[in-house]
């Protein structure tokens, strides 16, 4: 059973008390967001999220996307939540009122996307990808192109698409081939053939806003050479209605693992109108402001799977008996106990607690950084908040979308054979959660993006906006008599990321296989240091709310038990990524190709 | 893409070189399968796995069963297939030849079963569950269904199934209903719903014996109150052909998150005759002797899926072209390198690759214990080989499938986006491979068998089946220049499993939860300090042969290859196991109920 409730408890502690110390200071222009108007929202969201996509997430699953005579069509229901969705303005909720949104920080943001990732992935996308294109829009389009696309992107009645992928290419887009010609109307005519668009045809809005990579006739070769282009489903009149088709559809759909609902497109270009993004040839650096945005997002997606998965576990555990306890009977009146009794099974879900504690802490962290290097009022705090950013963007990614999928199989598991059972609605998590590890740049892509342009990046400036802060709060606190113990285990987590960063510093300098063959252990090891650096600063105040008298007793005492069981259980293994990391590329560059 | 060829030397090299000295000595029965025999049989196996089940794989997985009028239908070319598997003789290759089968060793039966499982996991389950039905049968059956029945299940005319699983009860067996009450011609009418039963019906045979979970009316409550039952879909007259209808019967299939060729039942048994097995009341002792039995097999499932997830992985990282190596262009001719060139795509096929090898190496030591406890000459070595099959029954079951699923998810992250389409074929393994974390007791059963169960048996005797001959190999072997550095990394994971084993000895005779507690970080210590032990080993042979020049250079240089990256980058994780385990059971069980 697919059972959800937001987690605003928490979710307000990440806002409100986690990061209220993070050194960027006051930001300006969210006065409005204050604690009851953060309340409202999320409560809003929840019942929205409860009562519109929940109930559709599995169905959609069942059904799926279909096209039929080159239109894509959304299941059941879809329609009508997405109409519902624009009408209570979630779809600009993060942005500019400028363009008709609400303004609200990314911090918020993230908390309502996780909630929509949660109840309905699928569904998520169609919106996620709108605000994706919205930020690249925003950042790079001329006046022209932004006062008439954003407004009726902001609240839904357009869509947006990124268009990266053609068969040949993903990773390496200097490979891409799509082309576009210039106009004398200073357009463009875009001609090629995209895979896995996401949402890139669908009937949920009338018109849909594609972003585009494409080359110009005169164009460099590789990613030097790729503009990026505006490129509308169909043509709007200048009053915004309606023109013509613009050769720029579907020719098929992707038959998938999961994640049925989001209509996965092969488009097809001919000569379709576009206009163009940004500078000639600086379309890669254009779609990479989508492309980060996206990845934070991506993120996030780990966790709303995870944090479902788990809640859905937590009832499966409570309502199955099976067994009985092992230090004596705990429901004399039943057959049997509920399966929560059982040491193992409690591993599950305490690993599954965890990682959404940890994860949505870290992403809380990321998060109020986003809002800080545009908004923070101290210009150092900005830049500091822009290198968090930076350097945070891959792990939050990666190391969440791993977690989210483990967590989801982590259900399954608790769920026993039921949840190998499509009905019992818990392996739609782990298929359709799947997927975010390899999109927007697969998990290795994010790795390699982290030790080989974000860790040397000016010296490693973007590194100590992380490094620093750590190191106060493990000197600061390393004898703080209630979580002194997790502060220690924090120092040692810490002690082999320095040791592993100088490690990579020091062998990739010469050689950068060495590099690139430790950065999924060194991704690894980071995240889980920020989690670890969270969790003990969430037990310090957890604790000082107890000692207080807090009327809140049972949530920040299980927040010190769930920070405990990830210091005692799920941090140790960061030993063994250092000694991974440490032990170099030998043993897997030394195999002969022909020997695999 | 789907790719698989047997990896043959592998196998000869598990089977005839690392496990001669294992202290099981000679083994009597199995003369006839020498070196030629074994190599003809393994090419056999291949050629059919190669040209007749894996062409079926993955339109069966599309096609799936259905039910239609109450008979189940495999997918198309499943009967033709099943109708080549017997004609070869493969359903028997395991059987006695006193009921018609081949009498082949279980160390060489489990390789077929891993290429059966590579190629066709859904097909193989059919087979599977007749020889595991098969040998409950014969151990514990009376002369007269054993003459009657067995023959008909050694040539694959009949198949065989194991109906344990009714919706409320899975793992708690005691809780179960099916009812048999007794006849006056020494049968009984059995009565009663079954769910989740591989193979239940299917129309491959003409008949279907199923082995039953039941209670007699003078049962007592619980596990002691169950009995055994052999109740066959059709009444066999005395000629052996087919009767009535026995009213047991599917009354619906399972929709799964994969296996989808393999008919998962609901099953209804309404006064089916059946026939008890064994002794009153001791059913659940004899159907174990199936389960223990399945586990293994299970774990070879596990194994199976990561072979060819390898080998598909591989293929791919040698066709797809993305990017350029770090250290310089590697196809100049083309307009990028394979991703094989990658560091980070290297780090996944190795760690497939030595889970892969690691897996087989201890599955073919637990394999040739399986035949040691009833073939080996001295009974002292049929003893310890018993001892060490209980004790590795769970740790084969649970890790090689937990690494198994690991290997289906890596392929899928190596193929990126194209993996995550149902055409690629490698998302089927990752949904395929997921049962087999959970059937035959799911893998946290495992874990509390073996610290529950298996550890404390005779003070510890299992253990020291297996301790033994590990701390002896690192008495030997820890100044061997060749391999000192490895026999170094295998005595620090064998302390730790030393340390862990005491601390669950102590710990847990106080407290049962603090063994529960420990159990599934336990299990993997386990594995992964026998594959430890079987690498080391295997780098010994590998060095040895090298040194005397063998004419197989590059498969035995690949050999230590690979076990040096088991040890850089795979063993080191036992550490954090250790800690967690003794930090005890308070972080997982400190939480209270209403707090998740």
């Amino acid at each position: 059973m697919q059972v959800y409730d937001a987690p605003i408890r928490d979710m307000r502690f990440v806002l409100e008390e986690l990061h209220t110390d993070d050194g960027f200071g006051d930001l300006e222009g969210f006065e409005d967001f204050d604690g009851d108007m953060i309340s409202a929202i999320l409560e809003e969201a929840n019942k929205l999220c409860k009562e519109v996509l929940l109930p559709l997430n599995w169905p959609g699953d069942q059904e799926g996307c279909r096209i039929e005579n080159g239109v894509v069509r959304t299941p059941k229901g879809f329609q009508e939540a997405y109409k519902a969705f624009c009408e209570g303005g979630w779809a600009g909720l993060g942005v500019d009122p400028e363009w008709g949104g609400q303004g609200a920080p990314h911090a918020l943001g993230k908390m309502v996307e996780e909630m929509t990732c949660s109840t309905n992935l699928s569904f998520g996308l169609y919106p996620g990808l709108t605000g994706g294109a919205m930020v690249a829009l925003e950042a790079h389009g001329s006046d022209e192109l932004k006062n008439f696309y954003l407004p009726k992107m902001a609240n839904g009645e357009w869509s947006g698409t990124m268009c990266l992928t053609e068969p040949h290419c993903g990773t390496d887009l200097g490979m891409l081939r799509t082309k576009a010609v210039p106009q004398d109307d200073g357009s463009y005519l875009v001609s090629g053939n995209k895979i896995f668009i996401s949402a890139g045809d669908h009937d949920l809005t009338d018109n849909i806003v594609h972003l585009v990579l494409a080359r110009l006739p005169d164009a460099p070769p590789g990613v030097k050479g790729i503009s990026l282009f505006l490129v509308p489903k169909y043509l709007p009149n200048e009053d915004g209605s309606l023109g013509n088709q613009n050769g720029a559809g579907p020719t098929a759909i992707e038959h998938k693992m999961g994640l049925k609902a989001s209509a996965t497109c092969q488009m097809t270009f001919e000569d379709s109108k576009g206009w163009l993004i940004g500078e000639p040839h600086k379309g890669l650096a254009a779609m990479f402001t989508m492309m980060n945005t996206e990845r934070v997002a991506v993120g996030i997606q780990g966790l709303g799977v995870g944090e479902i998965a788990y809640q859905s576990a937590v009832w499966y555990a409570k309502d199955r008996l099976q067994g009985r306890s092992l230090s004596g009977v705990k429901n004399p009146d039943g057959p049997a106990d509920p399966i929560i009794v059982h040491p193992d099974v409690r591993r599950m879900l305490m690993t599954m607690r965890a990682y959404n504690e940890g994860s949505r802490a870290v992403s809380a962290w990321v998060s109020r950084a986003l809002d800080a290097e545009h908004a923070a009022k101290e210009p150092e705090a900005r830049a500091r908040a822009k290198d968090f950013v930076a350097l945070m963007t891959p792990v939050v990614k990666s190391l969440f979308t791993d977690l989210g999928h483990e967590s989801a199989h982590l259900a399954v598991q608790v769920y026993g054979g039921h949840g190998y059972i499509q009905e019992s609605g818990v392996e739609q998590f782990a298929r359709d959660a799947r997927i975010a590890q390899i999109y927007e740049g697969t998990n290795g892509i994010q790795a390699l993006d982290l030790v080989g342009r974000k860790l040397p990046d000016r010296m490693g400036r973007n590194l100590r906006s992380f490094f620093h802060p750590v190191s106060q709060f493990i000197e600061d606190n390393a004898a703080d008599p209630a979580i002194g113990k997790m502060v220690g285990g924090l120092q040692q987590a810490f002690g082999a990321l320095q040791l592993s960063t100088g490690h990579i510093a020091q062998k990739g300098l010469k050689d950068p296989e060495e590099a690139a063959a430790a950065a999924t252990d060194y991704l690894k090891l980071l995240g889980y240091v920020a989690m670890g650096y969270c969790f003990a600063k969430a037990a310090k105040i957890a604790a000082a709310a107890l000692e207080a008298g807090t009327e809140d007793k049972a949530f920040y005492e299980a927040k010190i038990i769930t920070a405990r069981f990830f210091f005692d259980r799920l941090l140790p293994p960061v030993m063994a990524q250092m000694m991974a990391i440490t032990s170099g590329k030998a043993s897997m560059m030394d195999m002969p190709e022909d020997a695999f």
